[in-house]
């Protein structure tokens, strides 16, 4: 049996695992990241975390997902929103020098689509594109059971496809990108700006389910921008399988029931029966299960 | 040695070459389609210029490259409407019993995508996406010098792109799909649309030569265009290089250049200088060649 350790770094917890080459999980803990204590506190707490599940173990390689942006191919976490502080953190190289072992670093959504395209709802399929839709969106595009990470570590970032030139412009979004119109604080914010509904994303579902017909019509929109931008992601590589989860995804009833059927008008006819959008299946173990399988 | 032909079945000439397995055409000859005289009569000329071609020689295998749609798989050319008549001709089981050798079938665009990733422009890149912006627009994903078909054969179709969802409709694409905004012969609509200028595409950038603020107008809106398609496909799967062709692409001055710039503003800032866009290299002998490279 062959041994990898997948760590889970978020901005408020931090999950190790100790992962067989199957993808299941042999032993998990987790402990609070505690960012605003420093990245050596986290790093310290990592490595502490790491060696009470090596023990005597001989393990094959570290795998780490962490929140972007990071420099992939460097091993380098740059300056992420969600771990305020953290600039220019060479991940790999600590943790190489520290425990002899190669260790890989990719961002969360990669990491978390590697899992579900491997061992979770896309298991047995060639090609499948992860899509997360929660504070934010992200993707990812698994082909042969490998990430494809693109010539700079880009594919995937869905987040940024323009959906509507002239739309909102979100953060250091393009204007009028899909996790500016889509993402459950886009959720929020049109249905604040366009009907005066407070209490974000969670409100427009629970007004909607009351039969709310404003907040209904905010949950249409965000159908139909999700719709096309799979729509779009099948013109450029058509893959097997979406695989499609996040908070907003949860939502059979508003959202991924009638997406199915709403990418069916992006789509030439003759696709419309044959794009598949199948909901994850590992929930939150994703993150250490995808991070261990980035050990080769 | 080895040798392979390829086709290069087009609506108005088909071309068959002899290619040697690094993609340099040994022999070619071409005669007029003539798609108005039936299938039967086309293909029985393609037969011909095969065995004039082949001789003696050994061929490991016969690729054809046509208009879409196209069912690759099985090797059927549908409906195509740059032939007309030809319904459900089962190309590749035809030439396979006749010839009895391989035979590949696969739609223009991502022949000469092949062509250009392997022999042309591509040379050398792990992953290379293909764009032609001529009457029409269409598109080739190759890794690994492999074309990445996706699961219906639709990777590549970026003319059906939605770039602005409430935009116009052409023919059976989506509403504001990239071919109804940015292909030459919208080029030539909106000219008129908007500016009531006549004689199409060509028109337009003989008018933008002369300095003609409208003309220069759809020019600017035609590049905005062709940026967002390429910022969508970098944010989807961040190829390599883009190899972009076709009529529209030719114009260095007023397409190719600023088209480089406008991509800059689409993309997160730390990407803007590593997207690669560069000219095709293979010209008209794209189809002959990449129609080679189907044989594996």
């Amino acid at each position: 049996m062959s041994l990898r350790l997948g760590i889970d770094l978020g901005g408020t917890n931090v999950r190790v695992g100790l992962v067989d080459e199957k993808g299941t999980i042999l032993e998990i803990i987790q402990e609070p990241t505690e960012a605003e204590k420093g990245h050596i506190h986290t790093i310290n707490k990592m490595k502490q975390m790491i060696e009470s599940l090596v023990k005597g173990n001989k393990v094959k390689g570290i795998g780490i997902g962490a929140p972007g942006p990071l420099d992939i191919k460097n091993g380098v976490i740059l300056s992420p929103p969600n771990l305020p502080g953290w600039d220019e953190i060479p991940l790999v190289k600590i943790f190489e020098e520290h425990f002899e072992v190669e260790v890989f670093l990719n961002n969360d959504a990669n990491v978390a689509g590697l899992a579900e395209a491997n061992a979770g709802s896309g298991a047995g399929h060639e090609s499948v594109y992860y899509m997360t839709v929660s504070t934010g969106i992200g993707g990812a595009l698994i082909i042969n059971k490998q990430l494809f990470n693109g010539a700079n570590g880009y594919a995937g970032e869905i987040g940024n496809m323009i959906i509507e030139p002239d739309g909102y412009k979100h953060n250091n979004l393009n204007r009028g990108a899909l996790e500016g119109l889509a993402s459950g604080t886009s959720i929020g914010r049109r249905a604040y700006e366009e009907f005066g509904i407070e209490g974000g994303a969670k409100q427009v579902f629970h007004l909607a389910k009351q039969g709310n017909k404003e907040a209904q019509l905010i949950i249409d929109e965000t159908v139909k921008f999700l719709a096309i931008g799979i729509a779009n992601i099948t013109h450029v590589v058509n893959p097997d399988l979406f695989v499609v989860g996040g908070g907003v995804m949860e939502s059979k009833q508003f959202i991924l029931t009638p997406l199915k059927d709403k990418v069916k008008e992006f789509v030439y006819p003759q696709l419309a029966s044959s794009i598949k959008i199948v909901p994850t299946a590992l929930g939150g173990q994703a993150g250490v299960i995808g991070a261990a399988m980035l050990v080769r």
